[in-house]
């Protein structure tokens, strides 16, 4: 965070300011921002009217993602359903899929939306569970099978979060679901390149994330403005 | 919810109202309270605000647990952690493993907290990926050691949640790790036995969770009594 923010504002209040600053000037060159609910939370009990204000600052052609990987048995899961989609009115949010079916339907049941499912993640520890053999095939691809069978009924509600750091298990569930949307995080800071990960999306829907190469662009008072550099070229680059 | 509650109060304080007098009434009889964060956060702006004045309301002495099932990269992880340790002040979190040791550590490394992993779920969709061989051993065993082992040095941190429903897993854990707690639910309205979730689970740490079952013993005026009468049941059955 730039410290002149800190300096001026309490911490919630600066990381709006900070939040609605990097929208304004990087909207231009966005077709999605992804809201990570742990920045939010952590600023108790604010932490929701600084999101709910930072979400009102998105123009209303861009996509919003309610970062915030939740998964839970139904009963619960609707109540966190109801909460992003109804209430804080996001487009879409990531989700993990350990707990199964039940779990995740309250989310795929909403139309208009879409839910993704974490797959294969850019995480180190993405290796620990993700890549176990399953039958003959890792388990991050078992879980995409399942994901997309599980919205077979409500078409386009699932997507599937599939890391920038690993664009050989990105090709290799493309071309398995040629259809489902992709949030690609891992591009910038994490390592993965976009050239690649274009590649190994092929023609399939994607949704390529950069946080902290944007965010983190520069910590001093022009950090709108070399925010909105990095997102230009980045643009540039996902163009080619 | 009690209809009485809904109609004298907002249903913010409406909830906060009911949680206060299920804790005044069966604090007698409980070691540990587990906090759902789904209704809370469905609350919206008001939600952790109501969460604080009910989290104040359970006797020091009485263990608090944040069921929020999270799980994110480190550096997300490490404000989840934050919020839930220090600002909340809970002492242990339910966490989701898919993402692996990474978006653990930094919950398993607060000295004097419990972290639970998922392993063995106690709702339907648990089959669908807990149950998965992988070499040999189903996915929620492999889950489980891994997550023993990455609380290596910091003994105590890490616990696993085990479904009642489900005491051949859970049997079979305890074999395997007969030091690490078990957070169980699904006794009462999901189905599982509380005489064969203690037999199952052997010697070693248990908190045996019943949410619906208690919170949801009558709707009526005396909600709180009724549900203060089916924890002394549960807790004299868990005694025998």
């Amino acid at each position: 965070m730039p410290v002149h923010l800190l300096k001026k504002y309490s911490v919630s209040e600066a990381v709006r300011v900070f939040c609605e600053q990097i929208i304004a000037t990087t909207s231009p060159f966005a077709v999605a921002y992804k809201i990570n609910f742990a920045f939010f939370e952590a600023l108790g009990d604010a932490g929701t009217q600084v999101m709910r204000s930072v979400l009102k600052s998105i123009p209303d052609e861009i996509l919003t993602i309610a970062d915030a990987k939740r998964g839970d048995i139904g009963n619960s899961a609707s109540f966190y359903a109801k909460s992003v989609f109804e209430d804080l009115e996001f487009d879409s949010v990531t989700v993990s899929p350990y707990m199964g079916k039940d779990s995740l339907l309250p989310f795929l049941n909403y139309p208009k939306t879409c839910t993704f499912a974490l797959a294969r993640t850019s995480n180190a520890g993405g290796n620990d569970f993700q890549l176990l053999d399953v039958g003959g095939e890792p388990l991050y691809v078992n879980v995409a099978k399942k994901v997309a069978s599980w919205a077979a009924t409500t078409p386009g509600t699932a997507g599937l979060v599939v890391g920038a750091t690993d664009v050989n298990s990105m090709a290799n569930l493309r071309i398995m679901l040629p259809e489902v949307p992709f949030l690609i995080p891992g591009v910038g800071s994490q390592g993965g390149s976009a050239s690649e990960v274009m590649s190994a999306s092929g023609s399939g829907p994607v949704l390529i994330n950069s946080s902290r190469s944007i965010l983190f662009a520069s910590a001093g008072q022009n950090f709108a403005e070399k925010a909105a550099e990095i997102a230009q070229i980045m643009q540039e680059e996902l163009g080619k």
